[in-house]
């Protein structure tokens, strides 16, 4: 038998509590209901108790000494992070065409060596089972020692039925042997493969009809996504893709907005998506549609970056009511990261959010991003006891001193996964 | 006595060895001296030999029994990073004025209440020696942690006689307590203290004629840098500091056009400085005259990143000739990190470098800029064993897998000092 686990002293806890059911909106993003010398009790990977390290001591009074005490005097507790946008599920790696970019190639240099999105396809395809499973242990181990413990993840590099099934079924594999949990995100309208050029309203007729009945029949994906962007997905087939999948019971989400305003945020919006992601380029107009449904933002500050583009507008669409969520967007395109610690900096840095808000956006609005706020994404008693420790005193040192992971220690589940011990 | 260490089989052996002695320039950069399966016997803190795993094999075959042996198969190995500038020596923390920013409040109501860099200036001349080494101490065990094996390190927070004693003591000191070497520079004309408002020539002066004589006495310092900026020192101003210090024997490093073009650069050049830092507002004919004189443009893209600058220029600058390195910056007001890791990332991303320049700039070129390149900054024998093992296999995916500390293990002068096990 397990012993519980005593957590006390924390310098801070932030606990992100609330009687507010949905995902925080406008100043409720910069509540993290912080208990001051905070303690926790954790039976069964469960939050048993949460309360001042004095209050638990009293309660606990007779079973003290059944506990593994944890002391987190000087440090920072919080809820462990979530990554509600990825796309991790992957074989391969592009370090080379970063490089030729680098060097000066071009766009068609690099297509013409097999670079780009279709090289990843082509790799995933050409993978087996085994070894994109390994491939996306690895990174999973490194979103965990990033104080991670949930984390989406998106099909779309197969775009032919096998592959798509297959990154699907790498997942619900994964979920069983990797701590993190990852929930699954179908996305076959990732692009256009190549068969299909010129041809999209074949390729959405065939992924209506005969992929989704398949991967909903399979429960192999809890959401839906599509590529809403001129030259790959339109809004009308986009919106085709997603009600079809709102049928099979698969929830909407959309890459909406990222190169250039296409009233993807409007789209999310009308077909009740639970997110829309990117919003680089998103209208004042689609904004407001975004609040007024309660959709939320899923913000991706480190591909902006790593694309060089102005972030997306985080202090706008948050002064508007938009509830916003961050993410990694793990990619080997355009973010090869799994670093939610940098995204936070970033959040801050490049959106304007406050180190709260950043907080908020990587904890509990991203468990409602991904319809997980009922077990993660704050510590509330009978929650999963997913929590990090920090080699911070303050939420606020987390974003001030950045760039660098201060993980200290991480627990899902209750089980004490990650000891960096610095 | 201690063992030899003999590191094996490191897939990408980067030893950036060369038979050109200065800073590595244009296309040189690019040129990391990679041995595949490369080998290193490391002897007394020294680097004895360097070859393929199969020659060391060879040639040490009467002695292998002797060494620890360290198998680097399909690790990256490098040597370890240099960051050429940072006020790393401070104390105090500045987190509260971080979310003020964000919060919306304005440089006014920053100052007014206390912050910006006069902030550091109080805490740091309130402090004792030990509080400040104590401090000094952690960011250092992180720097380490990030793969850094020499800092440089400025005074600059006391502009007081006795605050700047202080600093440049305390740094002495940390030499001999820390493994990382720690190389310090005078950088008195960092700011102009408040009880100078307005009698600027006459804080020039008290440091040239009172303050330098005894630094150089003392032997604290190497370098001698100066804030050369509109509304703090001018060209003219900077020019006498720099001079004075040259018949001191410190050398000249300048902070030049950071915020507006002001003739730093060419400064740069025409007193000799060995390098030139931030220049990112430096004109065409300023990067001119450095290539010609050969100074060294040390960058800091991590502080544009967190002051929402565009980075300088460094692509166009190692084009024009320029040998450039890069650095942390470590402060508390601009850039609050410790991850020359972070650093690379950006330099290829915001400013353009290539893997393999951006690494060149971190090593040989950053210990050029500090004058230690006899002693570390590449792999070769006679030098320092200051080595990093990398969680990677290939230099590019170190810039291309980003925003996160890639680093495995760190020796410092033939010692292990990190071993981060992942
Ligand atoms: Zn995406
Ligand atoms: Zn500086």
């Amino acid at each position: 038998m397990t012993k519980p686990i005593w957590i006390i002293h924390a310098n801070q806890l932030t606990t992100l509590a609330s009687n507010h059911k949905g995902p925080r909106i406008g100043k409720a993003m910069s509540d993290l209901a912080i208990i001051e010398d905070g303690s926790l009790w954790i039976e069964k990977g469960v939050i048993e108790a949460i309360g001042t390290t004095q209050e638990l001591a009293k309660d606990f009074a007779d079973r003290l000494e059944e506990a593994e005490i944890v002391d987190a005097s000087n440090h920072l507790v919080t809820p462990g992070l979530i990554d509600p946008h990825t796309h991790v599920v992957y074989a391969g790696s592009r370090e080379k065409e970063f490089e030729m970019r680098l060097e000066g190639a071009t766009y068609m240099e690099i297509m013409n060596a097999g670079g780009g999105i279709h090289a990843t396809t082509r790799m995933t395809r050409e993978a087996t089972e085994v070894e994109i499973m390994e491939q996306t242990f690895i990174r999973l181990d490194s979103f965990l020692q990033h104080g991670v413990t949930t984390v989406e993840g998106k099909s779309g590099y197969g775009m032919d039925l096998e592959t798509e099934l297959k990154q699907l079924r790498v997942m619900k594999k994964l979920q069983k042997q990797h701590p993190i949990d990852l929930i699954p995100t179908f996305m076959g309208a990732h692009a256009v493969p190549p068969e299909y050029k010129g041809k999209e309203d074949e390729y959405v007729d065939t992924l209506i009809h005969e992929w989704l009945p398949i991967i909903a029949k399979e429960k192999l994906a809890v959401f839906n996504d599509v590529f809403c962007e001129k030259g790959v997905f339109t809004p009308e087939q986009s919106e085709r893709i997603l009600e079809a999948g709102k049928k099979w019971g698969l929830v909407p989400k959309i890459h909406a907005d990222e190169i250039e305003a296409y009233g993807g945020a409007e789209l999310a919006a009308q077909v009740g998506a639970i997110s829309a992601e990117h919003l680089l380029k998103a209208t004042d107009e689609g904004i407001e549609k975004m609040a007024e449904a309660g959709v939320i933002a899923c913000l991706l500050p480190a591909t902006a970056l790593y694309l060089r583009e102005e972030a997306a507008e985080g202090r706008k669409m948050i002064d508007a009511g938009v509830p916003v969520a961050i993410s990694t967007d793990c990619n080997p395109g355009s973010s090869p990261t799994t670093s939610m610690p940098l995204v936070m900096n970033l959040a801050c840095i490049t959106m304007r959010l406050t180190p709260a808000e950043a907080l908020t956006a990587a904890t509990f609005n991203a468990a409602c991003a991904i319809k997980c706020e009922h077990l993660v994404g704050s510590l509330e008693v009978g929650k999963q006891a997913d929590i990090v420790m920090w080699n911070v005193k303050d939420y606020r040192e987390l974003q001030y001193l950045f760039g660098v992971n201060h993980v200290k220690a991480v627990w899902k589940k209750g089980i004490q996964v990650v000891d960096r011990g610095e």
